[in-house]
């Protein structure tokens, strides 16, 4: 497993530039960027160059596609999905996100139907990348009844729904959060073989009824009542070797520099690495 | 299109051998029937001769799989679906249907997502053996809460998850008592293309407002409410020349025999064909 | 059937815009052109008037993707394909084709599996943005050992093919001159169903040997001896309704300016058509 | 990795049941047996208590489906692929392997066609019951030319070949054999995720220059000349535990009864293992 950064959590960066710099300079091997971003800013040799000498890697992209919508917006985002997942590509990464709302004001049934089909479009062109897609399911109560009609927020069901998908490089993001707030335990990971697991994000719960977690009320890695010693020594046990990023989702910009909050990440990484052993 | 005949709307069929003779007797052209049966009854050769000779193709094999339980209901059912689509395949059957129920006990989209897996694999194993798969929207209005969650029930819905699918061979079964319920139009077939349709059935509704218009008050063709003229030319327009198959499901079994039922669906289908000048 | 015009065989047009002027002014209905240089020149809004104006559409656009090389050019192409796709749906178009020549200097059966993922992969964003894909197979004798190894060059094999493949969305672009050259006949076109032809090509073959017609040695329609009436009653017979475009691929460019080239190709296309007796 | 038995090597078995006795007595942890047959002859109950009382597990089923001949004849094994499937999904397996010969009689390139839509038939049917595909390369070089036309035989070609079935379930069957035949090295097996690994077998070559080593004329593990160390531990490296199944085909059967031979199996196992440090 590396450990990785996202700018969730890291206040008020300029750009993801310095996300690679900060990431680099506090122990991190992964950051969670836009490679696309990247190579437009600073063209494919510098983007490279500035990974390396860093000592990072890409992480995961996010996925420029909105497939929540309209047909006519889920195509416009599909126009640019090749252009990203080439960057991707270029910078050595491999491996691209999206989240699943639990609730929907579509009918629930037709939505699952529709975006099927548009999330196998997704995995589809990744793959020609040879880019793995990961799908997040969102834990948190709250949003189960946000929307109008329910969609789906477990494992299971994101599981059953990555097969109707039918790809082989679809997997799930695992989030501690949403594996907290969906009640999991290690053995739940424990029965995952690793390549199901695309993606990790790493972060924390307040000390409240799992029903109230609010999905930005989110601490940092050992700051809260997720057993991440659990989480973690479960991913290992697994096999699972790919990176392990933070993401604190707050209602608040989180106060501090930068570079403070950086330096709060790497500390919080090494007491819950350290107390799960490794 | 030709003229077919189902078991329902015919009574007490000693067997579906008696349906082929019946349907070769009153001017109908396919039979809707188990080929699986066929061949088990009566062997590959003469079964086919059993349908030559009374001039008649089979139109569509049922799914002998049941898709909307279990994991390991629907897997009992997959053993046997490559000797069903064989069958289907040694009688010169190129098509086979499922119908969708317009509720469900589990939850919408995770029943959609699992259902959709399903339908996929059965489509794939369909299209092994050169079959077309059918799929049939349910549109009357009582269904739609008769299940604790709804599912899926429109056209519109149904080529959605045809997409979903995402298998070449499937299509709708599109049969005019579901086009009635739905209160679509002439219009809603001509903007189909033909390959979209894989089969249709023919019967007619009591004139009932349409939203108390039940599954299992049907009528035969022409003695009902249905625009049957204006369905039958949307059909002949878009160039559809499969089968048109009577079923007529009825709470009560129809009274007479199977021949005067027989006799009396070629005189409902004379006057609906005729009234639509072909 | 809707007679088309493409740049093959119009002489030194200045650019496709000429195209579709001189389309719509000589009795054509669709042309081949490329959408999204036509979206980058003129914007969408003007590029639909042109196509309106000249009463005109698009029949088909060429795969911006080379398939038949290397990998990273293959991914070059992937990446802008989308864009391609989305300026052909932007203008209505619904066809994209490419050919397949018939010998490689790859070895052949590993050359036949990328090229079977690379055109999957085609396919896939293609249908996306609902465009059918129309595969060439290219029939001159010539070509076969053009390069070291055998490929496919038969409709047969390009039906399997187009089962390999496995996408809904893939059928043939049928050209005259390689149903020629194969020795196909019209009851070969009868055995298909319309909607296995995305595209079809209208040409003529000089008075040699079927073993000696060169590729690029192409006569307009009815100057030669290919059988059209047979082929154009076989394309009606099965109810295909899309474009038919003229393509005359030659050594040398044509004489004459491409006004006399597009009068020329007209009187051609009234004589064959004509014919054909529509 | 777990070691396992076939009944290549183990001369003249009266069935399967006795190689399940003989691989449990003598340290092997899997058996490659047909499930489909274990239960017809025993029943699920019984066949499940002969592999547990045996403390093995089956590895992998062969394929029940000829994919290499005519369209009859692969038809003919798809109806009974869901029953065998299900039978090793009854009986705890995870895994069905097929071989793919170096040459054929018919053309390469519309072969390679025919043969990915029916593997992927095959795959997709397999993954209803969640298992695993191996397609098992073959090296030997005097089955290059033993039939009209190259096909396949390498490593990278039935990687790409996979990518073009495009089934997440589908990976290689590794075999000592064709590793060496093929030049491989450790590098070789280390450039792959374990997961692209569905099944191993282990055997011997004798010392003859790898361009003569014939198919059929291979030797117990240990006692010939493939670096079956590097070959372990490069397996183990990249993280792979699933089966490494003895296969010694032969000109003529080993002499010595069932029981000498895996006893003698287990002697070599017992070498090339402690050799390899585990």
């Amino acid at each position: 497993m590396r450990r990785g950064l996202s700018v969730a959590g890291l206040g008020a960066l300029e750009n993801e530039a310095e996300l690679i710099r900060l990431a680099g300079k506090h122990g991190f091997r992964t950051v969670d960027v836009n490679a696309h971003w990247l190579i437009g800013q600073f063209g494919t040799e510098k983007a490279r160059a500035l990974l390396a000498e860093n000592g990072v890697e890409i992480g995961s992209i996010g996925l420029p596609v909105d497939w929540r919508t309209t047909e006519e917006t889920f195509l416009d985002g599909m126009k640019i999905l090749g252009e990203h997942a080439a960057a991707a590509r270029a910078l050595g990464c491999t491996r691209c996100c999206t989240y699943i709302l639990p609730s929907t004001d579509y009918p629930s049934a037709h939505f699952m139907a529709v975006a099927t089909r548009r999330l196998r479009a997704c995995a589809q062109l990744l793959g020609v990348y040879g880019i793995r897609f990961g799908l997040e399911f969102v834990g948190p109560h709250h949003l189960r009844t946000r929307w109008s009609n329910p969609f789906i927020w477990t494992m299971e069901e994101t599981l059953d729904w990555i097969g109707a998908i039918g790809e082989g490089n679809v997997g799930l993001l695992l989030d501690a959060y949403h594996w907290h707030t969906n009640g999991l335990k290690a053995a739940d990971i424990e029965a995952l073989r690793p390549e199901q697991i695309v993606h990790v994000h790493l972060n924390d719960a307040p000390d409240v009824p799992v029903e109230q977690a609010l999905d930005n009320a989110r601490l940092y890695p050992g700051e809260g009542v997720i057993d991440l010693t659990g989480f973690l020594r479960a991913l290992r046990k697994i096999g699972y070797d790919g990176p392990v990023a933070q993401e604190i989702l707050t209602q608040e910009p989180p106060t501090g520099t930068p570079e403070a909050l950086a330096r709060h990440s790497q500390a919080c990484f090494d007491q819950v690495f350290g107390a799960a052993g490794f």
